[in-house]
């Protein structure tokens, strides 16, 4: 079992998601902010790869009061629970996700992590174990499905994400375009990776929906 | 003065135009072929950078019956000027582009090409030199004008792309985006390149239109 699992990134009109210094840069407007904040309060898990953690240091909390309360009201953390794919465990303590606002923390490492790091994180998150090199993705998803986690937004990076698509870990796939271009060939995007190499391997996917977003377009979409 | 410059790209939901390979492949469908060709013959010019002659050897001819015939009615080539933007002239001479269907061919060298180079490609083009070292893409746009040339496509890839909005020359900027993940770090996409860095320099663009075209979705942006 597996939980259901849906991205939500912002990109550029020319499909980067920030600019090859990896510096986080606005590309989504007011209304997207909103939109993020109320999938993201109605979602059980967030999740992101360390290359996120380290480029923008997010602390992936509820913003609006009101969707917080609609949390605790509901008997849950006010913030998901937060999760980092990190196979090392390089996670820095200092890291806003595992200080800023209450709720559960999850660092899923593989067996590569060291005890030193195992012992430096674990006053800030439970550990989960998968995975002899890296992270072994479909192993913490049964896990999570395990303690009861039906729902898991992927904020990025595209490192991650690309992995999730080559693993068919993804159900649906949000992306909001903003209207800029930033251009450069190394930087980020929503998949990077190795990438597939033949047709009959590439991500197959169906359109949910499209609207506008501020000066943007949300797509949205479903993996075949 | 310059003409009118729009690019007219496929890339898949993740923002690739091909695979790491490079390989061409079919991310739009066949209404996005028809459209494609309309616009195609409803330029005067259609642009491509040496990269993409390498990689995918395109004719850029149109493909209708009923377009070229609607051309050579209005007294045009049946074909759009066939430009190539190439500092070294290392267009292959068996370069489809050359060969296929009438019209005329221009190739844009710096001053870097070799005088070898340009007598072994003038039986098939003529030859426009600009620029020291990589073409210089604002005089070809002013050298294109000078002859008439008032609408130009530019079919990719990213790299030339690229250029163009750095030295700001694009006016139009539409993506076909198909319902795929390709992925892959060093994928090519719409805008590769060095890539701005601070957000002052981003270009900003403008929403025109969004539509269903075929499984995928059709963006069309005006530069601000
Ligand atoms: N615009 C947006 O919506 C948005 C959202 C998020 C991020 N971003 C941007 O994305 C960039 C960061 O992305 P990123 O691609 O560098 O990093 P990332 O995807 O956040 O993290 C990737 C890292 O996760 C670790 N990992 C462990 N197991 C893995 C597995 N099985 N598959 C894949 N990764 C695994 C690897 O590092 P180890 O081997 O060390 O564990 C890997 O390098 C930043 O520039 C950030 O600003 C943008
Ligand atoms: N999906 C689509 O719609 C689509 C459309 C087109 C292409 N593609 C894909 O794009 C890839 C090829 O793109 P690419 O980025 O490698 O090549 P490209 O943009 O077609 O050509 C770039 C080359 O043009 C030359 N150039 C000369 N002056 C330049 C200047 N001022 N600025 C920029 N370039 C200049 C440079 O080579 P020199 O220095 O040698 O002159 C440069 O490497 C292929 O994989 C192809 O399949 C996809």
């Amino acid at each position: 079992m597996k939980p259901f699992v849906f991205v939500n990134l912002a990109m550029s009109a020319d499909g980067k998601l920030s600019t090859t210094e990896r510096r986080q840069v606005k590309i989504s407007g007011r209304s997207d902010f909103l939109r993020v904040d109320e999938i993201k309060a109605g979602s059980d898990a967030i999740m992101v790869g360390i290359g996120t953690v380290i480029a923008d240091d997010p602390s992936l909390t509820v913003k609006s009061e009101r969707l917080k309360k609609e949390r605790t009201d509901r008997g849950c953390d006010e913030n998901p629970v937060r999760i980092i794919i990190d196979s090392e465990g390089r996670t820095p303590e200092n890291a806003e996700i595992l200080h800023k606002g209450p709720g559960r923390r999850i660092i899923a490492v593989s067996e590569k992590a060291s005890d030193k790091n195992l012992e430096r994180l674990s006053p800030y998150a439970d550990i989960i174990v998968a995975g002899k090199d890296k992270v072994d993705l479909g192993g913490v998803m049964e896990a999570l499905s395990d303690i009861g986690i039906k729902k898991v937004m992927v904020e990025g990076g595209g490192t991650l994400i690309w992995s999730l698509f080559e693993e068919n870990l993804i159900d649906e796939f949000y992306t909001c375009i903003g209207s800029i271009i930033i251009g450069g060939q190394s930087a980020p995007t929503a998949a990077d990776g190795t990438g597939f190499i033949k047709e009959e391997n590439f991500t197959k996917l169906e359109l949910i929906d499209m609207e506008k977003a501020d000066d943007g377009v949300l797509l949205r979409w479903r993996v075949k």
